[in-house]
């Protein structure tokens, strides 16, 4: 007997009739003899909808106030889920974030999550009840309604898992597990069937919108075994597994590049000149930091005459012409040159068997240069190799790629 | 300065602006240097929805996840009121059934209130906030969500008054009072000052939509005076006043009739030779209870054999083949003729006056022999007396009461 929580996301549970579908896999999981914890965002459209209740009444509205008003959509579909596990014949009760308890700190609108004691789910879980838990919220210590920003289901469904001692998180959504780069973009993208922790979470980050990064970080964190899988198959073949997420230590053979992603819309922004001195990158993106901007790519060359260097960071390109504003602000940047190009693409190639193996980026540089693709900046690490190009040329990178490093599938003869 | 809870109802917040110009209102409280409580229902057509989700997956879904669904819809008008209340520059906070705590018992879907202690209210009107509590709900002694069914915030709002001893209870809703009678049957009717509890008690059971029932005997067994009035007016006249709702001895000059009252759709169920035997009644009566149907007018004539009686009642017509199927099926009734009436209305005249004046229910029967409609039973009490007409008659037997009690108002010259 194992124990698992099984999370579903909100196009998984977009009406009553899909919540019903969701349910039909929740009691597979029973008959195999599993316990089982569900966990459910709201369903698909809700949380939109109350988000634009709170900003018609006020665009910055107290936090306090819009985590009591968007929690109402999780509550909704975990009372639908307990009721759709009993019509299966289940038993079954639903737990928003105060009843579980889920204990969260005062950061409303972002909180996280401090402790969440077990003792009510494993007595329900022991008598055989099947808890349907309330994704993305919980409860403050001065007993306010608390969510935990955008994807939090996915952290309430690892949080959980940790708390019980789960044996494993399935987390279903609209996509049947975790591609080597984006179907839509290259069709013959392959599903990978394992993948790191590492791995994933390079992927969550640059944009593959499979996990949200934080769960990824949190299941890595209390090694909870993840899996990414479908909610829509039915029939022949639903039992399909998805995709794997386990520690490093888990996989034998480890790919050298595992997935190609890549994100558009980002400005690169240039400091030309900047005096060298400690502190002056603290003093740069403080400012960005405080108004909310997040910065990407951060790429600062050694200084030639240990005086003036260059640097080059990326921003969302929505936000590029308040960063212009705010640097021309500071006082130390009055001699140095902004450069800004808008229409940036970031390309990254992952994998945790590329710091064993030598040659990988220089493929990537040169499948790159065959297909005149120009690089404009180039930032490493352990498992990733991300470039920045021309946006235009995103589609024609991540496809020459994808096929420079043997990930196209097979094609059925 | 006194102490007010103010509630609102579904179409009174029934989108973001509404709920703006409900705030307007509270504002207007506060400025008079009123400590204001504010209850608020679902926004106009969120309950329905959400029922509707959960009959979708199971007709007779269990009370308790039902109750944790459908009261999301007051969580979320509390969260939104607060916004509101704040972008005025009220301090306000929102606060659930189980945040307050409003304690109820064990039964879902129709609970009722046991507690409400009132300490943290208190704190926080001491201390200049403004509360908007979530009404229709509450929280069980096992940590449960409650409903306290349709109508239920009317019954928070007065067991809050009750609870902080407030000075008075306003309720807010799309009618700016109570009328002598339903105005778009009348146009002539006339909106009351004043009315007793006892007389708006039996216009709530009877028909006027305007409070729920039990709000109403909560107001009087409490003694919290309660107001109806518009949130709709706006502008020049907003202030006006709408109905008070106070106790039989705080109203001088009482109306010998106060109101004209009427239902629709009921269907009349004669028995004719029923055994004249004591328990009789309650053996009829008890198989229908249990099939959750609401008898409504019963009357049993005097036998005149002394062995059996004729009996009539009236129950709604969509119920009345399923009562026919029951009483069938009750064997000491095989003797018994049923006869059932479909299309059948009640119309009441109601007034605290009426026990002190002779012939009022004299005037009554002749208005509408006048009008030649036959009345095919009537029942009486201290401040009332009905009869069951044909529904057909409805809306002429209304008028002509109207009338013939100077109910009308004055048309303005």
């Amino acid at each position: 007997m194992a124990r698992i929580v099984v999370k579903f996301g909100g196009t998984s549970v977009a009406d009553p009739a899909r919540i019903e579908n969701a349910a039909d896999k929740v009691l597979s999981e029973t008959k195999r003899g599993n316990q089982v914890v569900v966990v459910v965002s709201a369903m698909a459209g809700v949380t939109n909808q109350l988000v634009d209740y709170c900003q018609q009444i006020d665009p910055g509205c107290d936090a306090k106030e819009y985590d009591a008003v968007v929690a109402s959509g999780e509550q909704i579909t975990c009372g639908l889920m307990a009721l759709a596990l009993q019509k299966l014949g289940l038993e079954s009760r639903s737990m928003t974030g105060w009843q579980v308890p889920i204990i969260c700190n005062d950061q409303h609108g972002r909180s996280r999550i401090d402790d969440i004691p077990p003792e009510k789910l494993n007595d329900l879980l022991q008598n055989g009840v099947t808890p349907v838990v309330a994704g993305f919220q919980g409860v403050s210590k001065s007993g306010r309604i608390s969510t935990l920003g955008r994807g939090g289901s996915d952290t309430t469904a690892v949080a959980l898992a940790a708390a019980i001692k789960s044996d494993r998180c399935d987390i279903y959504t609209d996509v049947d597990g975790v591609y080597t780069t984006d179907p839509r973009l290259v069709p013959l993208a392959k599903k990978l069937d394992k993948v790191s922790y590492e791995e994933m979470l390079e992927m969550a980050a640059l944009g593959a919108k499979v996990l949200h990064p934080r769960s990824v970080e949190l299941a890595m964190a209390w090694n909870v075994p993840l899996q990414v899988l479908s909610s829509f198959n039915t029939g022949i073949g639903s039992d399909l597994p998805g995709t794997i997420i386990v520690g490093e230590n888990d996989i034998v053979e480890k790919q050298i590049v595992n997935g190609i992603t890549y994100t558009r819309n980002e400005s690169k922004i240039t400091l030309i000149s900047v005096p060298d001195m400690p502190g002056v990158a603290a003093s740069i993106f403080a400012p960005l930091g405080g108004a909310g901007i997040n910065v990407d790519v951060i790429v600062q060359n050694v200084s030639p005459d240990g005086k003036t260097t260059d640097m080059t960071f990326t921003v969302p390109k929505i936000d590029s012409s308040k960063v212009k504003t705010l640097l021309e602000n500071l006082d130390f940047l009055k001699s140095t040159e902004i450069r800004i190009a808008n229409d940036i693409a970031k390309v990254s190639i992952i994998g945790i068997g590329m710091s064993s193996h030598t040659g990988v980026a220089q493929t990537m540089f040169t499948t790159l240069a065959e297909n005149k693709i120009n690089i404009q900046a180039i930032t490493t690490s352990e498992i990733k190799v991300s470039v920045l190009i021309d946006e235009k040329f995103t589609e024609l990178a991540v496809r020459s790629l994808h096929t420079a490093f043997g990930l196209d599938q097979q094609q059925a003869s």
